[in-house]
């Protein structure tokens, strides 16, 4: 049953777990009758919560009283087991099936004659995916008739790094305050963080690092004095599978150890790692390990000590070797008190500049995580040319599923799309067919660890994320680290039909506004790859100039004449070298540079015409006037929804798209605006522009 | 004696009241021996504060022992006493002088013979003022061998606002925090108060609204709750003739009585206002009255209930009228919210176009309190229109001590130059020779009330002011306020010479310093009158388009071609027309308009040419070249003092001086970079522009 208080259908909190009893259009429940479940063997805290949860969504799904029960069969029953018990699961398919199946995977197999249906894994994980992949297949209105499923996650570590701050805020966060802290406590709310663990799970996340990688004072305690709580927290979410990863202040030796050194070669650091590190695993067995922002935006790291990043990881590796742990050690690191004056310094170049050199350096329980693009979460930026380029490292990439650049969740933008272009590049580093996503598997370079990370959405509104829609990011984000080949579309059905059901006009129409939207956001935002153009700080809305005199490094340089930042070997920052030849000479050549990142990696004159035909100042124009006109089609198209869909859903995304109609076309005309005071250059359309 | 703990002399608590002993050329104290206070008649709260500080100014100055007796009169002795109490006071003057002497005034006379200096007033308050200004003239080194001084103020009404909230912030504070609160109460530390109510005497203040205008929940339950507090508050300054003022919430009807509304023609509103008046006057007799911010900036008001700001007003001016109190409504009245594509609307139009009109209908004891400039404090604007446009209005001059937009007490602006050159400006409303120092003193129009009211700089920094040269700006309102025909020249060297000594070189190079301050800050700033340009919110730093699109309706609408706002009431938002003939028409042509206020009135191409031969373009560059430098030359020239001025004090003006001249160069490069960007006008000298 659902252990939550908040569970209005509209309110969002189920969010893809509604579980609701399906109506297709025969009127005929296809799943009734599946009242039964069968624990065929092992009861630890995993098996738990999925007979809980298989309990919970098929009496949701049925409408019926569920009940389980030891080895007896029965006709139409959900048996779930691993293999090799002798508890008859093995007998449910073929040696070639269960052999193929690894620690996290699971078969599922529908017995024609008695509709029976078997899960077996290898693991209690593999039951719990399992039985999460049953109950999607029912609540999308799939067939259970004749499943025969083998599933393998194609990625090891599928991870979630929450940004919380133990005084509730949670930085870049736009729904709410944290589920995890408030006042400086992790808060009592377990029931909240295991409702978060079964969304998590369900979508296949099996990590998670629970606090902010910026690591104050009082969050560096995490690892001693509030070490109780988070003990509390780990066995909430290893019920989920799910492993608990702490974010560490690398000068926690002297905050909390009151030594006068964080050196990472200093022999009394490095005991006090080493302790630190015990004492974490005694309380929790099968801690995953540390987040480490180091040396980044003001954060301490090795750098003080004139050592480096590899000496600074691995000192934390070693400390965690024992017990199997790993760091997880973050490439965002950059000069971020640049001078604007200063056009030789190109912060897309730092991570590679800064990495790439220490290949083979790291130890083999050191995963570096690389944010997708060189610069950081932008609607549009190339893909980092530092992953795939250390075969002696191990990576993880990283994405922003809070939507920081790209409308905050007040906005709409379905980010699969994104990135699953960035997973489909071909970074042809080990010649045609070398792709971020097989390099992010492990399978290129043959990594003993390797995944996605990413920065969580969701905070203590009631439907998580703010924006309703932005739930589809969460899910779709878990879906894709299990399997990349997935297809946004059929994610974002996925998620619609668990959360609004499968009202056809419906679907298509979340459809439509999903899969269109990052497209839209594009086209009313900044141009053409350049980035930024947002308010400082907060990152909301417009501003063209808002990074252009910063320390940040983020600029797009446009005078009278051009805009666009000059990244070429040739005549620029050379930014494209650090690229493999084939997508160099792509990148480096205003002929092959594809259009939507030209401004990246060129300045043009506004007359530069682009592959589509248009110069860059008529595009701009465009895509400005066309976005804010799709954004009200989003708007126009839900309204048509209000008598399909629950009143206070229908309510909660109407409101967004109407803030969104609104703050495209402030977005429109400042943009628009600006480059007409600025170029000279009419619209040849004649549309007003102020 | 010195009543405070920090009191080294370098730190600069004691500000202009150091007391120092004068050692001239001759190494002969000219004031030695003067060590004799007597009180010729008189025991009150002015008279103790009068006697206090002539006791600690002469012992400071002469070194000696000060004592003070009755009636006894000795050689050397200082008397005081008011005229007409047959104290003997009255024989020291003619009755010409003691006649021409009005309540605040004093005179002051030199017995040749005796050498004994007497001090006559009509009141105890004129004591007091007489005794800063015996002390002024000691503290410079002057002459009191023949005095023969007859002073009245020229204004009444010279007040303080303290835009200090109660939470302990100051809104525009620059120095610290409030010294009057902390924590949502008023602070015990009434020493502090009393040390600023003596600075604030010693320059003629006789007035000040204790907390700041935007009046929060908190705040507004000064007038009830905290009323025993702010008793003690008026107590302290009672005693340095300073009369206490609150701002009060126009909502508080609603929020403190639990009214249902807040209407100024609603019957229990009114008797709701009145029996507030009657408990503050209960409390404190002497009290002020209010100063009100209504309708401004989502401020609570009249608007509320369709009334205006006469109906606003005259309901509080009637409460108060029974018992002599008075309403000081702010005029600082604008759309706040207003679309940054309507050219139409005009922000510096507002305060005439809201309250002119209303001319004639305020009560005798309301007073409308208008900023000099148009818009807010801006380094430079034109005199604002409304002053002396309502003849049967009283009003009063607000001016901003505290450098909101001329530095913020980081940058040296020495504002005197800047408030006279408005009190000079001739506003020809009743012919030639109408200005605005006389609509202020109320001679033109024969005001009830009418007077100067300024923004405070000080928080509880030691110092008052954080940069120790924004004393300056303090010490030389008060000045001015007391008589706008200072120049302001005597008064930089009074400050200099009270705070720093008399040491030649350090009083002119200081002189110079503060005497260049605000052409500096202008020439690195925004040009040509154009105003802002400054980063949103906290106004500090530059930032070209910081409020270009913004609400707040201030505009520059620069692009490739021009820059400028057209305010003519030919071609633009008519704004000129507030003006009288002669001022409008010469602000209306471009002819005649004067180049410091070009960019004001009018949009002009980067080419044209100003009446100094440049054209706008290269006046941009030249002045922010020069300006960037002379801000060097600041810091430069105080270097050379070092050996001249205590440590700590050399230290604190060296500090804020190097930020300066970093700060210079960063305006200087972001304003010529945006401007060579946007219009591709190479400076003609071939100068660094990024």
């Amino acid at each position: 049953m659902s252990n939550s208080k908040l569970n209005h259908p509209g309110d969002g909190y189920l969010a893809w777990l509604q579980y609701r009893r399906v109506t297709p259009e025969a009127n005929v429940n296809p799943y009734a009758g599946y009242e039964h479940i069968v624990v065929a063997e092992g009861d630890d805290v995993v098996i738990r919560s999925a007979v809980n949860e298989l309990t919970q969504g098929l009496e949701g799904i049925t409408g019926g009283k569920v009940s389980v029960s030891g080895k007896t069969m029965k006709t139409r029953s959900v048996i779930i087991g691993t293999f090799g018990t002798g508890s008859g699961i093995d007998e449910a398919f073929s040696e070639e099936v269960s052999s193929a199946i690894q620690p996290e995977g699971y078969a599922i197999h529908t017995d024609s004659l008695t509709g029976n249906i078997t899960i077996g894994a290898a693991t209690s994980q593999g039951i719990l995916y399992g039985v999460f992949h049953l109950l999607r297949i029912m609540g999308t209105g799939g067939s259970v008739h004749n499943l025969n499923i083998l599933e393998n996650p194609v990625n090891q570590l599928r991870m979630i790094n929450q940004w919380d701050n133990m005084d509730g805020s949670v930085e870049r966060g736009y729904a709410g305050e944290s589920i995890f802290y408030e006042n400086n406590r992790i808060t009592g709310n377990l029931q909240r963080i295991q409702d978060y663990a079964r969304l998590l799970a369900s979508s296949g996340i099996n990590a998670i690092a629970i606090n902010n990688v910026n690591v104050h004072r009082v969050e560096s305690r995490l690892l001693t004095e509030f070490l109780p709580d988070v003990v509390k927290l780990a066995a909430v979410l290893r019920a989920y599978a799910i492993k608990l990863f702490l974010s560490i202040n690398y000068a926690s030796p002297i905050e909390l150890g009151g030594l006068s050194s964080a050196d990472p070669l200093d022999a009394g650091v490095r005991e006090w790692w080493t302790a630190a590190a015990s004492e974490v695993y005694a309380a929790i067995p099968d801690f995953g390990g540390f987040l480490v922002k180091a040396d980044s935006e003001n954060r301490p790291g090795p750098f003080t000590y004139g050592r480096d990043h590899a000496d600074g990881a691995n000192m934390l590796a070693e400390a965690l070797k024992p017990h199997g742990g790993i760091v997880i050690w973050r490439c965002f690191v950059y000069n971020c008190k640049q001078d604007w004056r200063d056009r030789t310094t190109d912060r897309a170049r730092a991570a590679y500049d800064h990495f790439q050199p220490l290949d083979g350096r790291f130890m083999d329980n050191v995963i570096l995580q690389v944010k997708n693009g060189p610069i950081d979460f932008q609607v549009r930026e190339p893909v980092s040319p530092l992953l795939g380029a250390m075969p002696h490292t191990n990576q993880v990439i990283e994405f922003q599923i809070a939507q920081e650049y790209t409308g905050q969740q007040r906005h709409v933008c379905y980010l699969v799309p994104q990135w699953k272009e960035i997973l489909n590049f071909d970074t042809h580093l080990r010649g045609e067919g070398t792709t971020v996503k097989r390099i992010v598997d492990g399978s290129v370079h043959g990594n003993a660890y390797s995944g996605f990370a990413a920065v969580s959405n969701i905070g203590n509104d009631t439907n998580w994320t703010g924006h309703l829609l932005a739930q589809a990011n969460l899910f779709g984000y878990g879906r894709l680290a299990w399997n990349p080949e997935l297809s946004a579309e059929k994610m974002a059905v996925e998620w619609i039909t668990l959360t609004f059901g499968t009202n056809e006009l419906l679907v298509q129409t979340l459809l439509d506004i999903l899969m269109n939207s990052w497209e839209i956001y594009e086209s009313y935002t900044a141009p053409l790859g350049v980035g930024f153009m947002v308010n400082p700080d907060h990152h909301y809305g417009p501003n063209v100039d808002g990074y252009e005199y910063s320390m940040w490094g983020t600029y797009h340089f446009a005078d009278c004449y051009g805009i666009g930042v000059d990244r070429t070997s040739a005549t620029g920052t050379g930014y494209t070298s650090q690229y493999a030849r084939m997508n160099m000479e792509c990148y480096e050549s205003l002929e092959s540079c594809p259009d939507e990142l030209l401004l990246f990696f060129h300045h043009v004159p506004y007359t530069h015409v682009l592959h589509s035909g248009k110069t860059v100042i008529q595009h701009i124009y465009d895509t400005h006037f066309e976005g804010a006109e799709r954004a009200d089609g989003l708007a126009a198209a839900w309204k048509l929804m209000k008598e399909h869909v629950d009143e206070q859903a229908y309510r909660q995304v109407a409101d967004r798209l109407a803030e969104q109609v609104d703050h495209a076309k402030e977005w429109r005309d400042r943009i628009n605006t600006y480059f007409l005071r600025k170029s000279g250059i009419a619209d040849q359309w004649g549309r007003t522009i102020y």
